[in-house]
């Protein structure tokens, strides 16, 4: 009788290990530290190590556990290898055959946003929904499509690379991924100071934000005091993120758009100002898709990484 | 042991039916027309007649049937019911349902866009692949979304409903569907068609497009005879369209994009202006994506049919 599993989230400096059961209550979650020296090459070796310390000091039998999921910060193939993850330092890593080597046990390898995405549907914001679109507001976007309760990984690994759909064609400077006017530009936590300054340089229309430095979190503290050149650049913000997001409706059709990262952090206010562009863009059918905040914080991706292998 | 199945394939004047073994081979086709009178009441009724018919005439026990897939014009849920379909003069129909009460043949029901996407990918243009969107340039513009072989119904039965993702500013009049600066009111046969008389009213440029009545077909006939201004019609047309597909392949990240329906017989000319664009803005994974024709024409359908309940 299988009665635990693990979630293993690696980020670029350390890696989050959640310990679960089969139903999904998370019963213990520890972080180690990602060394990334080696070409990353003793990232998996100390993730297999910690884990069976773990069954080890709960004296667990290794039968009793039904898989461990890993996810990592790029894109991932079905059968769990990458082609390269530039922050933990790796080249091609098979990750499933070399975690179920060094720790006998089945294993499956996502893509991070990807794992929150499912996460958000299994126990988070998305929690009783089955098919759902996250979006990831950091300082890049991140997104993961979750149709039936499983995660699109895709033919080459970007499912769900909703931060880099093209969005705009007023900008010429380039997007990390070498495009230029990726949605990410002007709708992630950068995205949204970047339209914020130029927006400033237009006039010099009074506002808080003026002769200093601010981040996205200053942007939205200036929309909730009422500043109006605050709330214009929130409106940018809403058209660009909700037409997007109508755009993306019409291929995966789902139940609901939940909004996390950093930037969720400012609450529903962020929702407020998309969904009036989803609505006034989005496709009959899909128009009253349903807005929700993510609640899982930083665990979505050890949540999502557990449900991967149930 | 179960040979063989139906595809069936309701269109707005007539039924297409299509009797398979379950290695797909299409063994008979034929049709009946479409009594849309009474609320489209006997339509359901008319094709368990037909097939009861031919399992009659081929001596067959139904036992030997695997089951009847069915497409209709318009959202279908995932039971297999319809809140309605305009063209068959439908209200809400339990398609599934009346056709098991009726045949006593296990039944499945899909979109007739999304049967056509299953066919291409089965035993069409997409034959050998796995993951594709399918695009049906007509009049309007259908699609689907195909994912390890299965295509994706979606929420609301409007999954890969690509058609209504919004793609311009640049219009004023309303989509069909209500909304403005649609996909296919700019890269349907229609939208085409829409697009050139826009550039010819621009300046007096000479084209054989000038001075009478045109077609999508007579479009790409001056384009393919080198006529300039086609020619910036053409690039306009795969501006939109070769744009929105990259928006598109970052949600569900295909393996190829299948261009069906009857702009596509104008033939890989379609492919060269989508294609210039798609790999100017698709993002990085997704720049190799492969583009092919679709090759079952009006039987697509009923193969996607076919392929839903085997």
């Amino acid at each position: 009788m299988k009665k635990y599993c693990f979630g293993i989230d690696i980020g670029g400096t350390t890696v989050k290990c959640g310990f679960f059961n089969t139903e999904g209550d998370l019963l213990e979650k520890w972080e180690i530290p990602t060394r990334t020296e080696e070409n990353g090459s003793r990232i998996l070796p100390d993730i297999a190590q910690t884990i069976n310390d773990k069954i080890a000091e709960r004296g667990l039998d290794k039968g009793e556990i039904e898989g461990i999921g890993i996810d990592v910060p790029g894109p991932v193939h079905e059968d769990g290898h990458v082609d390269f993850a530039v922050n933990l330092h790796w080249g091609v890593v098979d990750i499933v055959g070399e975690m179920e080597k060094l720790t006998g046990i089945r294993t499956k390898a996502l893509n991070d946003a990807n794992a929150a995405a499912l996460g958000e549907c299994w126990k988070g914001g998305g929690a009783g929904y089955h098919n759902l679109i996250m979006v990831t507001l950091g300082t890049g976007i991140g997104g993961g499509i979750v149709i039936n309760d499983k995660v699109i990984a895709g033919a080459h690994g970007a499912g769900g690379e909703i931060g880099h759909g093209h969005a705009t064609e007023e900008l010429t400077e380039p997007c990390n991924c070498g495009n230029v006017g990726c949605l990410e530009q002007v709708a992630s936590a950068t995205g949204i100071v970047r339209l914020a300054k130029m927006r400033l340089e237009k006039d010099d229309k009074p506002s808080v934000l003026r002769g200093r430095n601010f981040s996205a979190k200053d942007i939205w503290d200036a929309v909730k005091a009422g500043d109006e050149v605050a709330d214009e650049i929130a409106e940018k913000f809403g058209f660009y993120l909700g037409r997007e997001l109508s755009i993306y409706t019409v291929v995966s059709d789902p139940q609901l758009i939940v909004i996390g990262g950093g930037m969720s952090k400012a609450g529903t206010v962020v929702l407020d100002y998309i969904q009036k562009y989803y609505r006034q863009y989005a496709f009959a059918a899909c128009k009253e898709v349903e807005f929700a905040l993510a609640t899982l914080g930083n665990d979505a991706g050890i949540y999502g990484a557990a449900k991967v292998v149930l």
